[in-house]
């Protein structure tokens, strides 16, 4: 019990601390000096300044919708005058983070639940019947094979498939692009932000924005750099792409929205800032399967009450906006207690060590 | 070699630890075991107990899959009494996390490949065929220029176009909204996730839910908080907004699920919780571009074949669902690993260094 | 001043150093180089081999897009022989990340705005017209309440409800799927990834592979591991589930592409690697609401002009397509440096030390 009590003591009121040699060399001063300065500029260049330790910082939330505007007008022997908007070439009607517009397509009208050849192929050409199987249905096919040997056209014979006849034929895309005017339409991004943490909300729509304005704009990095209404064409050239050429076998772009946030400043200087990358391959080399296209249908009944469809292998840019974003605020009471916590354990240390230390040192250097 | 060899017979046999002071005095051995005591707290404290600093975490991977349930009914001398069911009112019929519910619209039945005089607006007003230009189609415009004239109605002549015929007038949107039953409608939500790291998964219909529950549930934060089922009314006015407003002019609203699991607790208490905001932007006094709508058609073939279609500009309520999640696991083997070796050193400095410093303090006292 | 000049003197020219004593006992030698062999096998093992914390990190930016391809017959009473392709059965015909194949479904054809009897229910059974309100219109209902209690069939009668009529009945699932065959359709998943920080980019069609190896392979862990074209039975069979149970009733289906790649080696050696898992419950205990549906309605006009539509209620499976992905890249640079200043630190520090603690040793062991 004794025992106890006097370790306790010891533990309590005893105080324990290296033994200090204090060395009086200009040559090792100096240098000691040097290697703390280095060490404290590594620490406030690096870490305080470069990679912000000091800052709190917070993740992005966000909401995206777009729109496009523009008409563009086709005549051909097939479908005549025609013109197409914004409810024609853009599929779906809206999507989450993306904005699909149709530039080039191939279209395959009146197909009808029947049997017709199919499109010549190393796998479907055939000079009679034995050469086609029934019910065959390879991945590549269009139908299911009826077994028949049937002329495609005057000079070719294919296997006959029941499918959505007659068959598309996708073998060229069109060149230049179908709806090549494209490049003329816009597409308005709306995007609002929310940093959850520091419940800070703001949209790319800035706050002196007139709708005067919005309604004429169209985004130039350099004289309308906070206009949310962007030129196609400029999208892709900005990017370092061609339109013409994108718009022929359809692409994918990404719309980067950067919201890079000091939050320790005005809110009005957190702004969005916008840049546009191709995000499909470029790898001209190797360009197996480029390009961005799907097929859709819209179905029709003909007089008799019988379906029928329009088949639409759609080629287009697939627009992805991309919201990056990262708000950083000053944590000062931290920074500062730290701060004070540390010269007050200075202080500390110091005021007691000193005294002995001082009179060690002056023992050695005697 | 000797050399060598009595060089590394003293590295690896003689050890060098700092000769230390032991200072009896009760104010500096107070101070000392309150300032680490300070220390002691604020690391258990903050970096331990507020930051979890000992936990291990995983951030989740999630699947989202909506439906809507609701009828409504509307009486309009252009569409007479007409009923509205899921099919009608979410556009398009499925999307990954997100859900569009038309709440209004403006519709344009019958349009087609015609020409007919553009909306009236201080660009498209004329007085005589060379106001018009041939060919033109600005950004805003519907169609392309034919070049003539036209009357409007009795007293206004606009620009003819060649558009989809005849022209959707946007002006006044639906007040109050079209579908302002919406309001009723119930939207389910299934959400599973899963933890890669624990390979954990759990989805927010809870294991004791029964399929009579689900039938009658409405979610509730107070009386049914693990309803997944909701009333698109309470969505909005839980986010602090009203329904009705919303409904006329669209928007985007989040519903938030938030999955933070303590996996050392039992699986059970991993439970989803629900938390409601609107997106898109609340700037009641820079309302530029508010709300959200798109456009889609329905196509149609009349009688002799041509192409017909139904333009509706749908606007409503886009419901985001956002699935935050982290699980922590406590890591035992680490922070035990860490504390017995932190013992295990102290044991073997303490038990040499002691014998001489006790000694030495003992010197300097006298 | 003078004291002050001292003070800046003594601050620069001075240097303080613990004292050290130095042990010459092969026991305590030997052990504190063991335990710093540890504690350097646990900082080179765990934070540099394990937790590769000398290495700079990014995230993967990433775009993805789909391509189905197959073709399935069908033969009903109902909708006599058909043949399902891609326009057919997937549903939106594009997606972000995603892609819905339609595998089973429950077809209500030419439906009107009309009145008809409720399918019969707990709560839509009647005996007169007394049983049924007008106007009503529950959350589980098809339509609006006529009031009238009509016959269903002969020995049911039920409440009329003005809807799309005749209602959808759902209460039995096709068992097997529909579209059983689309377990041989195939998925063609393009990715294009892209790491902003070292601006890498590369996509999962290989620069080495051929437009004929694409046209023939399929996805197989062993031997295709690389072919990004997948059968679909196999993406479920190799998530641990049967297809043909899956196809019937709906789900969703994971498809993860991981890209670890360490940019130190060749841009060859960072691969795609795909794995598969089933993103909806298993939870076979409690399945309620089990798989993934939704409606929707192909819309047609009849003779007379009115709108009739054709009601799908699509189960099939969802393909989600989840990208991870991190680049790792040596950072030499820091690691030299540190490398290089600890040495020189320990240089510095040992050179003035030892001299005056050698002699310090010396003195205590006399």
């Amino acid at each position: 019990m004794a025992g106890c009590c006097s370790a306790l003591g010891a533990f309590l009121f005893e105080y324990d601390t290296p033994r200090i040699v204090l060395i009086r060399s200009r040559k090792v001063g100096l240098m000691n000096r040097v290697v703390q300065l280095l060490i404290l500029a590594y620490v406030i260049g690096w870490v305080f300044v470069w990679e912000k330790g000091y800052q709190e910082t917070d993740s992005v939330v966000s909401s995206v919708t777009t729109k496009a505007k523009g008409v563009a007008v086709t005549n051909t022997s097939e479908l005549g005058f025609r013109i197409w908007d914004v409810a024609d070439y853009v599929i779906p009607a809206q999507e989450e983070n993306s904005l699909f517009i149709m530039t080039n397509m191939i279209i395959t009208v009146n197909q009808t639940q029947s049997t017709c050849p199919e499109i010549p192929d190393q796998t479907t050409v055939c000079n009679s019947d034995s050469d086609c199987t029934v019910g065959s249905a390879g991945t590549h096919s269009n139908g299911i094979g009826t077994g028949k040997c049937v002329p495609f056209n005057e000079s070719v014979k294919t296997c006959e498939v029941a499918a959505w006849c007659p068959l598309e034929n996708d073998a060229g895309v069109p060149t230049p692009a179908f709806l090549k005017s494209a490049e003329n339409f816009t597409l308005l991004v709306k995007n609002n932000i929310w940093y959850p943490k520091f419940n800070f909300s703001k949209r790319n729509i800035l706050p002196n924005v007139t709708t005067s304005y919005l309604k004429s704009c169209v985004y130039d990095a350099r004289t309308d750099p906070f206009c949310p209404i962007f030129r196609l064409g400029r999208i892709v050239e900005d990017a370092g792409h061609s339109f013409q050429e994108m718009a022929v076998e359809g692409g994918i772009m990404g719309i980067q929205i950067k919201w890079d946030c000091n939050l320790d400043r005005a809110a009005s200087l957190c702004l969005p800032r916008y840049s546009f990358r191709r995000l499909d391959t470029r790898d001209l080399e190797h360009n197996v399967s480029p390009g961005y296209n799907f097929r859709f249908a819209k179905y029709y009944r003909d007089l008799t009450g019988n379906e029928q469809r329009t088949l639409i292998k759609a080629y287009g840019i697939r627009f992805d906006i991309i919201v990056f974003g990262k708000a950083t605020v000053l944590c000062d009471v931290i920074v500062l207690y730290c701060m004070k916590k540390r010269y007050y354990y200075r202080d500390k240390k110091y005021k007691y060590v000193e005294d002995y230390e001082q009179g060690l040192a002056g023992e050695m250097d005697h």
